[in-house]
């Protein structure tokens, strides 16, 4: 009878456990009727809400912000949902803003996240806001993106990317190809750098140089890869394949290459770093992808987030180490 | 030379104008080397802030709230770009929450967001918080989703769902369709019973009831979509048709359908109500559609957010009427 925990108080009363530890909490909205039978349903089975979720609550404004460039990614919307889904038992909410990858907007961001009060941030930096970070005076895990700070150690949940895009190249590479187009994302981040730095060190491998004509600088955005298309076939000696950095550029690939004709992967073909669902569409498909595991990671952010808020002391930092997945292979 | 705007000075210093704000306004954060080019540019350019901006200042956060029921939504995405590309010239960011389609979690994130001191909020709502929004104290703009509150009058900009539902529905019954299956979005949201109205409306003009068999109850989430032709195909007498009443839910549609094997058209027809990108990647694609128009309003929700910052009284209730698409007829 001791283990009582806010997950029986949620099946008896039906209420959310959001709800009921903002009732418990005294903290923001819930109707008299919700509170009313979150209030039975604790006397009912007795339940004894748990001291440290409690201390928790103090000067806190149960709100996590969420700092990301691009918030139609389904890659940090997964995310979002599994830190969502683990933080939302103590009574949090995530509130999201999204800066574009423009890093001047991105400290603006951080800045207004600071002044709303949140409790903690998760932050997929640009890159270029070590000083606004290193004076947050809240706790701040890093997302999918590094960044070094001279005075501190920072959480962060990340991937590994020179081994996943060194695996993904040397995929092209083992099937014959020597002519790989390669669509950049800003080289001033980690993951746009770590990625192209995959990419060389299998064509080193190779004693193949990166061909900057090869390489098309994009930023992210699935436009860049309708342009890198572009690009690439303006070429009179044209690719044949195309190595892209992250899903949505390579969404943008997928699509300008489907508008042309080109089929996928006989005509051209396609190397993702991240998991396009969209090609699940294409007849025959396939591409040759970096499988992500954004859940997952969403999940370790979430755990590290409530360990920080805790007050808890020891620095976490996680690196996945994701997994070529082989369609199309020919 | 008395007509000097902000972006003039944008243009002069290289800075962007949400900056620019800040440096004026002080508030937020900016860095000591962007504030001098900021006030280099203004004192060059003679540049005098207009009064009327500077007066929407006071008291002010300088940020909106975005409630939305999905943030992975590519429409409520593009809605919220043209917002923010319409209010970031006068200094204001988006802060966002989404609330997963549940009621409950919207009452409380529109608390979290009258606690974050939000100046206004843009709610496409789940239909069921009229009281937490008659209570606002600051301004609500409806957005997508109607709800009627008997004491007060709210801006809101949607769509005619009853009309360009019914046009959507005649076009395959006018191609002879007789069994069409139908996706449902919740019918307590008003564009979950409004676009099934539509539809019903279109069936008595055949002097065809509906058959609720051929009705799958969804919730506007992909993996409805995916249920639903579940759900289609189990039947005896399976559907000609399926008409789904938003985007994300024909994406899980035609998803579930190719992995089945099923080609569009010619197997299984598509209408959508909302376009899905995803669909040009079909192999002699089509689906049928009603298009949507979410960056257009986006500048009108951000129009009227601006016009109600400025203390306008006038009620402002857009309703844009969507044009259907005519792919995949045969």
């Amino acid at each position: 009878m001791g283990n009582i925990t806010i997950k029986d108080v949620a099946k008896e009363s039906g209420v959310s456990t959001a709800s009921i530890s903002r009732v418990l909490n005294e903290s923001g909205y819930v109707s008299n009727e919700t509170k009313a039978r979150v209030l039975a349903a604790v006397k009912k089975l007795n339940y004894q809400p748990n001291a440290i979720a409690r201390s928790l609550k103090q000067d806190k404004t149960n709100t996590i912000g969420v700092v990301v460039p691009d918030i139609a990614n389904p890659y940090f919307m997964k995310i979002a949902k599994a830190i969502e889904d683990t933080v939302s038992n103590s009574g949090y909410n995530l509130i999201f803003c999204s800066f574009d990858e423009d890093s001047e907007k991105e400290r603006e961001l951080l800045t207004v996240m600071y002044e709303k009060r949140v409790d903690a941030i998760v932050l997929a930096t640009s890159g270029e806001s070590e000083d606004i970070v290193a004076s947050a005076g809240i706790p701040i895990v890093l997302l999918d993106r590094k960044m070094e700070i001279e005075s501190q150690q920072l959480d962060y949940v990340i991937e590994d990317n020179i081994q996943a895009a060194y695996g993904l190249t040397k995929t092209l590479l083992e099937q014959g190809h020597r002519q790989i187009g390669v669509v950049n994302g800003s080289l001033k981040v980690s993951t746009g750098w770590e990625r192209y730095e995959g990419y060389k060190q299998a064509m080193q491998e190779y004693r193949l140089k990166e061909d900057l004509q090869f390489a098309y600088q994009g930023n992210f955005a699935q436009q860049d890869g309708c342009l890198a298309v572009d690009y690439f076939l303006s070429l009179d000696k044209k690719p044949t394949a195309i190595l892209s950095f992250n899903n949505t550029m390579s969404f943008g690939v997928i699509l300008e290459l489907r508008r042309r004709g080109y089929n996928i992967p006989e005509d051209m073909v396609v190397a993702s770093y991240g998991e396009v669902e969209a090609a699940q569409l294409l007849d025959n498909p396939q591409i040759i992808y970096v499988k992500q595991e954004p859940y997952e990671m969403g999940l370790k952010v979430g755990k590290i987030i409530m360990h920080r808020l805790q007050k808890r002391k020891k620095i976490i930092q996680e690196t996945f180490i994701p997994q070529i997945h082989l369609y199309g292979s020919r």
